[in-house]
């Protein structure tokens, strides 16, 4: 499939879920109507809705589409953009600007957008808990306990307490994976595995989409690296970015960027290989991770 | 019952309970295991443990007790103890102390604080949609379904919005009841009606419960604005506590002490009144009410 096939159909996919998004997020009413107007702001902003790709991709392998995938990628869609509004605070990251807008702590203030996380992240429960998600109270239970797994402290959130201590320790190769492990690729692989929970897969196959999922994680966040200096290195003149000049360890200042590059290709491979028992029905799936690593934004 | 057995009941259950969290929490290990520290300071510090105790004597009524009422009741400790370390935050009341230590923030640093609150979130609902809290999968999700709602913008976020919001607005008694309902009442009803979840109640005792929460909710907050105003008086030598400096109404400021007391009263005795379809059964539950307006601490 060409990349502006994959485009169109990460557009399509991105369209439904921001759609989705904006008919269940609250609307602001009463005097606590700030929180549910900071959630809209920062849920509803411009992106690129891997994870929510990435979930409706894997469900639709098992003849699951519409609102119960909608919903569920809504939900994965909502635990990201809260890391973001907390990642960017003053005291984490402190970045003002997110997806070319002012970060939610600038454009409301510090304390909204704490509150504001807080409520995605209790949302996305609130979401996948619901009736509307699936019929089968087991199968919603399945779906919360995963994303939670995936959010938490052995997971994202534990990710990016890792992240906060990088600058202070020096991260060697398995050091900065089992950083991007926990910080992006639990909820990638979720996104995946999300996908099989709601389709009723066997065991194998929402094994398999899990580890295609983690692989295809770390695949990304090379593809991230790689962008972080060569975007720089074009742009600004100069060929490190962000992470290098806080003096983190990243995948290319580690591997060098033909090592990255190289080191990139054999996880996409790999997170393809783990596809063959859907005997081509999932050609989407690798084809959205061949675009991962050879996109441009 | 005497206020001493109400209190050794209490001792009981906090006791039971905390030795739970410190089973559930993670363990501090690898490069994220500051997360999972800060995590274990914040919950496993005292308290009174009130909503816990009410989950688990909720429990009790329908025969159920043990690990998955102690679990359910530690899940809903967990929301209650993140919200404390994100309240204290700097950009929200700003407070140092909590229980008599150095609040989360102080003890590590804003940014452990923070994701320890999140974390400390996330983990309630990996807890209580885990097989050990249930057997039946649909019973799970409603607990986890019913901790989302009275936990986010509608319920316990939402609540601290208004009240940061307080300090610019005149809210009168409606508005003050709002905010209360929101802020400590949606949780508090929670435990109760969370126990019912658990022990497979019928609508008509889950409605109750609930109800029996949501007044015992506001009569515990009641009780808190008047020990501020006695405790700040009888040590301080003034009669208004830090609402009334920070211009915020209370239902003291709007009622007066024996206006507020009353009201407390009233409240507790309608509290107690949802009870009676549990035939006495349910006395324990009228003991903490009537021991809540008439604490000292």
């Amino acid at each position: 499939m060409s990349a502006s096939r994959i485009e169109r159909a990460l557009g399509e996919t991105a369209e439904a879920v921001t759609d989705c998004l904006d008919r269940l997020l609250p609307a602001p009413d009463g005097p606590e109507g700030r929180v549910a107007e900071a959630m809209r702001y920062a849920a509803l902003s411009d992106g690129k809705r891997l994870r929510p790709f990435l979930l409706v991709t894997s469900t639709g392998l098992f003849g699951v589409s519409g609102e119960p995938a909608l919903r569920a990628a809504a939900a994965v869609e909502m635990i990201h953009a809260y890391s973001l509004v907390h990642d960017d605070l003053p005291a984490m990251d402190d970045d003002d600007l997110r997806r070319g807008r002012p970060a939610c702590h600038i454009q409301f203030d510090e304390a909204t957008a704490i509150l504001a996380g807080d409520a995605l992240l209790t949302f996305a429960f609130e979401v996948l808990t619901d009736e509307a998600t699936h019929g089968d109270g087991a199968v919603r239970c399945a779906l919360a306990r995963g994303l939670a797994v995936a959010s938490g402290a052995s997971g994202m959130v534990g990710g990016q307490m890792v992240d906060l201590l990088a600058a202070e320790h020096d991260l060697d190769l398995d050091g900065v994976t089992h950083l991007q492990n926990l910080k992006t690729g639990a909820l990638i692989a979720f996104s995946c595995e999300g996908g099989a929970i709601l389709g009723g897969a066997s065991a194998e196959q929402r094994d398999a989409l899990s580890a295609y999922g983690r692989d295809l994680g770390l695949a990304f966040q090379i593809a991230d690296d790689l962008l972080d200096v060569e975007s720089t290195a074009a742009q600004l003149g100069k060929a490190v970015g962000k992470d290098a000049d806080a003096g983190k360890a990243t995948f290319v200042s580690l591997l060098g960027v033909a090592g990255a590059r190289d080191y990139a290709s054999e996880l996409v491979a790999r997170a393809i290989s783990r596809l063959e028992l859907f005997d081509g029905r999932a050609d989407l799936l690798a084809d959205v991770a061949r675009f991962v690593i050879d996109r441009r934004h």
